[in-house]
């Protein structure tokens, strides 16, 4: 179902020859409207590659027809041939659909610094348009895979509507392939100012909250289009929170399919001042690589924990910080708590509950463990 | 010759049995005077250890006896009983040497949340104050070892007085000894405000631009002691460069011995618009796991350089920036430069020079690769 889940809505994934297994590398979503209030985010990376430089300027139109995408090539580092190569995607997809380039979204992903095959890609961009069919969703999820093991595809059905969406990208990424994608459809009838506020409020609660190894990509993008081919007017806290589910369940899937990755951690942190706080102190964790090395190591290490906490601003004293590793609280005012030979680390599974004790806000950051596999994959894949 | 190589000090190191291998783990640095002035910086971590609690008092009057150190448990996370241990550590020291605890640093490295062996470290601190002698320099620099395959140490004459040290510590850690601890020593006559002042410009330049893994020990200890008994007060500018060197060796140091590193690489960010920018976009890049993994696999891989560079603050424009490796230009203006098979990355030593185009300041950060060896070392330790 994916992103065709909602009515109003085709699409397809082809191989375009792009990929050199042969592997589908194009994939299309088309909205057939009523309407085409849409709404986009990018990477804060301050490089962004040449899709996202085009799409920035699409997205400020508040309408989208149509988001093209190819696996197999990031197009960053490309230069202004490369800006021409996503502006020229963007035309050839509107010819096919006898439309205009101003509403065409391009992404990419796939290797840093090499131009894409662009007579490959167009022909793949014909083919794909061609094929854009309602139940076209699995295919467009598989068609933006790089290293996913599997298509990520969620959606929920809310009050007379419907949301979709696919994803790819994971934590422990092959090189240079460190970029999520997401699309996300409805058939709800919302405005071009709700898609933005609600797809931001979305996307910091959840694709923001997945952190597998603090890299940033040049190519992050997560897109909302909203057809109103379901003639529904949503109430918007209810809508909220169906998108909320939807772009939660892709983060979800991207961390348990994160490659060379062992454990899926939660990272949450409770008691703090305020959320961002909470949040810091979390994303701290996520990122420290010894606790990572720990957790692959099956080791209850909360002292890795506390010295990752400890390089945070979050408000919080030293001798009172509680630490629990999967429910056994091995660290109680900052010293020894509890026996850490009682944790369980075995199970892909890991919660890691940091009580700052210093208020009533809190946060979860999920991540992954450091992994021989991972080193493998970043340095052993020829680019 | 060592922390020793100065007049004035003498040193030992002992096996007191806190290491279960029955290696050396108990140092002790002795100033004899006729100066005790001395400063010292401590981790920014806000989780301290107890030796770091402890001296944090002591290095405030500007007056050091001597520093007793242990390697085999780091006292961190042991809370109040954790400090009267660094107490009483400190007390049985000025016992030994008929002084005042007042006087006396303690320093601790190895695993967190753990008590020390108080028996066997009161034993190792009569022992080794018994033991300390002119040529205890390099006894001393072996019993802070952890991992470090090698002592550190370095020394260089000045103009009538040297500078002295040694050094533990590395890049790639084992588990929760992810410490860095250094003792310099000087026979020139400087008053405890110089010392304060010329160390913590010296750290700034050396030991703080090391990065192995972005990780913030709660244990590390830069010490600076003066003995004065060359009678010699120093040019400041000359002694300042003395200090830098030996600092700037002792960081090489580490960073050559990094456990699980293959290679030692240094990251040149040039023509920043100030030095901050410099420091803040090397220390981004020297902590990308992905651009690691790349070197690990010898893999001139720009376009993470480029990827973590956008990450920062700095001063540039991403169609602006040059990259070269090993000393050939792969990123030209953001985009794909000179031809990347050209870059030989064959040997242990890297430099990776990022030109921002956007000013007159450049600073160096050293790291190492992330390598397979890494992840064994920080995962199947037992701790």
């Amino acid at each position: 179902m994916s992103v065709t889940a909602p009515r109003g809505f085709r699409a397809a994934g082809v191989a375009a020859g792009i990929k050199a297994d042969g592997a589908r590398d194009v994939a299309v979503v088309i909205n057939d409207g009523p309407s085409r209030a849409a709404a986009a985010v990018f990477t804060r990376n301050r490089v962004k590659a040449a899709p996202v430089l085009w799409s920035e300027q699409v997205a400020k139109g508040g309408r989208v027809r149509a988001v093209l995408l190819n696996s197999g090539g990031a197009n960053a580092c490309t230069g202004a041939p490369g800006f021409a190569d996503a502006h020229t995607t963007a035309e050839r997809t509107a010819d096919a659909l006898g439309d205009s380039a101003a509403e065409i979204l391009v992404c990419s992903t796939g290797l840093i610094g090499e131009r894409l095959p662009m007579p490959e890609l167009l022909a793949g961009v014909d083919t794909s348009v061609a094929a854009a069919a309602r139940d076209g969703g699995l295919d467009a999820a598989d068609a933006i895979r790089t290293t996913d093991s599997v298509a990520k595809i969620s959606f929920r059905r809310g009050d007379g509507y419907t949301v979709g969406g696919m994803a790819k990208g994971a934590g422990m990424l092959a090189p240079a392939l460190a970029t999520m994608l997401a699309v996300v459809t409805t058939d709800a009838d919302l405005t071009a100012e709700q898609c933005d506020r609600l797809l931001r409020a979305a996307t910091a609660a959840s694709f923001d909250r997945i952190d597998a190894d603090g890299c940033l990509s040049t190519n992050d993008t997560v897109v909302l289009m909203a057809s109103g081919a379901s003639g529904t007017t949503p109430d918007e806290e209810a809508f909220a929170a169906l998108l909320a589910e939807v772009c939660d369940d892709l983060s979800r899937q991207m961390i348990a399919d994160a490659e060379g990755a062992t454990k899926s951690i939660a990272i949450e942190v409770v008691r703090a001042a305020d959320e961002d706080d909470a949040l810091e102190a979390a994303r701290a964790v996520a990122r420290n690589n010894l606790f990572k090395c720990a957790m692959y190591g099956e080791d209850p290490n909360w002292g890795r924990v506390l010295a990752a906490v400890g390089t945070t601003s979050a408000a919080f004293e030293p001798d009172q910080i509680d630490v629990a590793i999967n429910g056994v609280w091995v660290c109680r005012k900052g010293g020894v708590g509890e026996d850490r030979s009682r944790v369980d680390l075995t199970g892909r599974d890991v919660t890691v509950t940091v009580d700052l004790s210093a208020g009533g806000a809190s946060a979860t950051v999920w991540t992954t463990d450091l992994t021989n596999e991972y080193v493998h994959e970043n340095s052993a894949y020829s680019s």
